[in-house]
């Protein structure tokens, strides 16, 4: 409990990873393996050079149907005055005044330069006339010279003899199979495919599948692990999981540095009561780097294994017997075993197969290591970072109008689901604490700026309906991205133009209609269409069979209930304090009024965990825990957009589902929800 | 013989297909299957939405190692004036003055709303002193109140029960197959892969690894539609060759009909004597469309096989048992399959499974069809294209200075070289009928824009050397694209600053020195470091044996042996008539002197294929294709390359390279080569 990290900055911690596995003889390709071209070779990586053992075309080849000729001998052709040609199949002529039929891709008689195609010549028969069957003709007439060479494919167009076809290190695509076949062979040399071990740790995981209880976590970093270290070009081995017993873990480490080249350690990198990687890795070699100064990951293990220790015998390591053997002269069985010990979190563990495990593994196939495009786009919200730490925020990306947007998603090293969103990543160097709202910023993307030109961008008040229209949407390969920042905010976003359409249920007070007089303070001079899509039921979300026996807003005071509020500007909240005043209550004698959460689930579940005992939401959201709910308000939902988004291909989808009955159908079929005025045009501007 | 394919355009042709898919009840995803998440699920496409059967955290999870506290009982604790928590592990207290220790990822005590990290608290044993073993501590002491649920991943902060976890269409990521396991899922519904048979024709086909003949053609093809179709998430099945026999071509339908979804029949597509493609679909079924207005690959047809006529025996369709059933009603041995005629040009067969089957496939499988992202680039050369037709152009990519430059490789559909180096697509539409050089072109991308950056364009003459400094960068990831222009033309480029360099082997009549003059002539004002990469030397490429017994270029009139020419501002043109001058040798007396390959090694195969006698050319392309030479001078090969580019990061492994031993070694390898002079700068401007 004592053991501090010390974080060291990020290209010195690769750096004494690269020196410790050039020193172990493990800084190049691993081995190399002789595949037949249609065994799998798509992806695997190139060990030698491909140079061309046959020219293609490997002689002059007819490049239409048509009659192989010499061109000297049509030289005198012309529209008044043709050449006739004899249909001569004999070899050993010069061709002086011969043609013959030939196809695609025949080869031409010895004595042909050119390619007459067979709609440029009229077929003779013996007395001259045109042939009307081409099985009779003996001559061909042509009216125009043809040019030495025309419709022949020379040999050597494609591919010369001895010429490089593909270079080391490439990573075979399909186009690349035919071009190797072409040069003439059928086998290639590629690297063997480095083998990783993951050996997930920890008393407290349970397998995938499994119900978990209170302080049970699911293992599922090893499947991600798995997949990531598949798709860079590696086998992986997910190890059973080990509880946090040294030896356990110690026995785990050295069976799978037994026949691994890498090992996974997952978790126990940090430096707490039941971290026991650093120690087992220290036993069992050597700790290059504990700590490194990247968020999220800073508890990272760098480490090699001894070759002595490793197996549970000590049995020399197997080789592969389809293997060519290694690049290094030295022994494998004396090679140490590098070992990383990834972070628990699950972003850390991706992000540290991004970036550790990635370049070791690019090293050892012999390709350039993965370099993700970078795109500029425009931060929406002002985020701050540690000034020592490289720092790799998760964006969300859309194109809005002239605009690319980059919308900062959870920053939590346990948000997977972040990642599963991110269209891309911030990288915040060290040295940089914050960066302003409105600045541009690069982004390493995740997915092809194709695709992001095809995202809805929606920021405003969350709703589950919201998911379901992402879900409809996907079926025309539209996706629906939403921020969910509370009505308010996502009006303000429209009128800085940071969005194609917010939702809001914001209530005026003064007046008792919704969204319209907000709409004009946050967004003035933005002519908007406003869409209906949904009357909501708002009420008290408690926990089932309502123990406090709560009715409304005052049993909440009366009964002395802890409450669980919404932000500040979400419509929930104004809709809260209207009522409250209505009422004439004050939010100081509500227990909880400033315990805030984010979205209608969120309160939802702080009831359902027993940290509150009621909180004002929608019905969906309690139905969805399986809470129960004292509907208290109807108010309306609506789609705000701008007339400049409204009636662009990227949105028309979306206006048209709001008037699909399937759709209308599964919105209905959650709690509380009232779709008859759903895609009513509230106001459009003109 | 006179059947002529009416080409129709593309999106009329795509239209025809996609109805005609919809009529036979395949407009949309196959089938589904369900599969474990650790059961090759990556790659995969999602059939079902996922929504979350439990929340992430399901629990409120300490989020560091240290005390769970209630928020409240810290509220008065200043530096001066600490609160004091008793350790104390009882369940069912309130904690109103109670601390209990916690691991990352348990779960908080019920009453807790707080976790205070270790290193924040003092531990005390029973007589209030500083514990030093932590064991024997009994309570903690805080010098600062906490913020509620600091430290804490409350329930749900990943995901909610009942959110949308991922949509269908989505091809699952390894982050994703962590998402959908976090939400409580160890099973996924997936669409079932399309199953593709591949039915090589062609009486002149023999398979890859033969040694063919003239008129023998390796089959290859096949090869690269299965990895076209399996990258895409498609199952192919590759079929045996097939010769020219319509019978037999029917039979192999009939037979890829029972069982695969799509059949891609190749070649046999064009309208020629052995052209037996659209004959046999409209036998079996409907040939909907044949040829289309694209180029290369207009002669393809898009079908239907009647499901009538499928099988040898007309046996009803099988049912892969892993299937949980199609999306339509229809029985599917009612339905038809789709056939495709795929042109034999490799270009052109790539291009189809590009443009036809992929969408076909991204239908079936439920995602988003494949959209390549788009960069601008400057066009480096003049095209010219059928104005009826889109005419896929293949450009290598290089970034040159501020500009990034498109140079377009071999237009022939024969080329797949061309694919295989193209780094991006120019697709030239309807209409257009030329683009000229300097203009700015929209490109497809084949691969990522970061590895563009990497590239070193060279440009100018041809040397064989150069295939080796690609092969020897390619260890150090850099990318050496050379296109082959000439020496004078590559000189134009640089003036142009089209390229990073430029291979050439000029010789100034008048001083009998190399380059330089033509550097100043034809790049005027841009200083240059000039840097020689070889001597060479230049010879008469004949016949082995010598058949004419050629000694010199007097021989060649005098022999009246047949010249196979280089072109016009080719180094080696330059030397030919300067010889040919000095010996008083009039071009037009020697016979092909106006014949004219484009590199070395196509003088080479002319003489190996006995389309010419002789020609001039290097030494190593004669002992490329097994050659005789007969060396008669030695020049310089020089390498130009700008001042601005010659100290970049970029051009240094190349400019290390030349100094190399194992280099020079792989160059003085080749006959006639004299590496001597290898890196020595011969120019250097200030």
């Amino acid at each position: 409990m004592s053991i501090y990290l010390h974080d060291i900055p990020l290209p010195e911690a690769r750096r004494r990873l690269q020196e410790a596995l050039a020193d172990a003889g493990l800084g190049g390709v691993l081995g190399t393996e002789t595949i037949a071209l249609d065994q799998n070779a798509l992806g695997r990586v190139l060990a030698t050079a491909i140079w061309a053992d046959i020219s293609s075309p490997h002689y002059h080849a007819a490049a239409m149907d048509g009659f192989a000729v010499r061109a000297e001998a049509t030289a005198t052709a012309h529209p008044a005055s043709p050449v006739v040609l004899a249909l001569d199949n004999a070899e050993g002529l010069d061709g002086a005044r011969s043609a013959r039929y030939v196809d695609t891709g025949d080869a031409l008689p010895v004595w042909a330069n050119a390619v007459v195609p067979i709609e440029s010549v009229e077929s003779l028969e013996a007395d001259g006339q045109a042939a009307v069957d081409s099985r009779r003709a003996v001559s061909i007439r042509l009216r125009s010279a043809v040019i030495p060479w025309s419709h022949v494919r020379p040999l050597g167009e494609d591919i010369v003899e001895t010429q490089l076809v593909l270079a080391a290190g490439r990573v075979l695509r399909p186009v690349d199979l035919g071009a190797i076949a072409a040069a003439g062979h059928d086998r290639v040399v590629v690297a063997r495919k480095p083998r990783v071990a993951i050996v997930p740790t920890g008393t407290e995981l349970v397998p995938i599948g499994s119900r978990p209880g209170p302080g049970s976590i699911l293992e599922y970093n090893s499947l991600v692990l798995a997949a990531q270290v598949e798709a860079m070009g590696a086998e992986a081995t997910r190890f059973p999981i080990t509880g946090d017993d040294p030896e356990m873990i110690s026995q785990a480490v050295r069976t799978a540095a037994e026949g691994h080249d890498l090992i996974l350690l997952n978790a126990g990198s940090s430096a707490g009561a039941e971290d026991f990687s650093a120690g087992v890795i220290g036993r069992l070699g050597t700790v290059l780097v504990h700590g490194v100064a990247v968020r999220p990951g800073h508890p990272v293990i760098l480490g090699m294994i001894d070759a002595a220790v490793r197996g549970a015998l000590h049995a020399p390591r197997r080789t592969a017997p389809e293997s060519d053997g290694g690049s290094a002269g030295l022994s494998k069985t004396t090679r140490a075993t590098p070992i990383i010990g990834v972070p628990g979190y699950p972003v850390s563990a991706a992000l540290t197969a991004e970036i550790f495990v990635e370049p070791v593994l690019a090293k050892w196939l012999g390709r350039s290591p993965a370099v993700a495009d970078t795109i500029t786009a425009e931060l929406t919200r002002k985020i701050t970072s540690p000034a020592g730490d490289e720092d790799y925020v998760r964006v969300a990306l859309a194109r809005v109008g002239a605009k690319l947007l980059a919308s900062p998603l959870s920053r939590g090293a346990g948000v997977i689901s972040s990642l599963v969103q991110a269209d891309g990543m911030l990288v915040v160097p060290v040295g940089v604490e914050g960066i302003e709202a409105g600045e541009q910023v690069p982004i390493r993307l995740y997915r092809g700026a194709a695709e992001i030109e095809h995202t809805i961008f929606c920021i405003g008040s969350h709703d589950l309906s919201l998911d379901l229209i992402a879900a409809f949407l996907a079926e025309s390969h539209v996706r629906f991205v939403s921020a969910n920042v509370g009505s308010q905010a996502g009006l303000i976003a429209l009128g800085r133009r940071n969005g194609h359409l917010a939702g809001s249920h914001l209530l005026d007070p003064q007046t008792g209609e919704y969204n319209i007089s907000y709409i004009r303070h946050y967004m003035p001079g933005i002519p908007v269409r406003v869409v209906a899509l949904a009357g909501r039921d708002q009420g008290l979300v408690v926990r089932p069979g309502n123990p406090l026996d709560l009715a409304g807003l005052l049993d909440i005071v009366g009964k002395r209930a802890r409450f669980i509020n919404r932000q500040n500007g979400a419509g929930t909240r104004v809709l809260l304090d209207y009522h409250l005043k209505l009422q004439g209550i004050s939010p100081t004698s509500i227990h909880g009024y400033n315990d805030e959460e984010y979205t209608h689930l969120g309160v939802a579940a702080a009831v359902a965990s027993g940290r509150a005992d009621c909180g004002l939401a929608i019905a969906a959201a309690a139905q969805a825990l399986r809470l129960d709910f004292i509907p208290l308000f109807r108010e309306r939902y609506d789609l705000v957009i701008p007339l400049e988004h409204a009636h662009t291909d990227l949105l028309t989808p979306l206006l048209k589902l709001l008037h699909r009955k399937d759709f209308q159908e599964a919105v209905s079929m959650r709690q509380g929800y009232d779709v008859s005025i759903m895609g009513t045009v509230v106001l459009e501007d003109t």
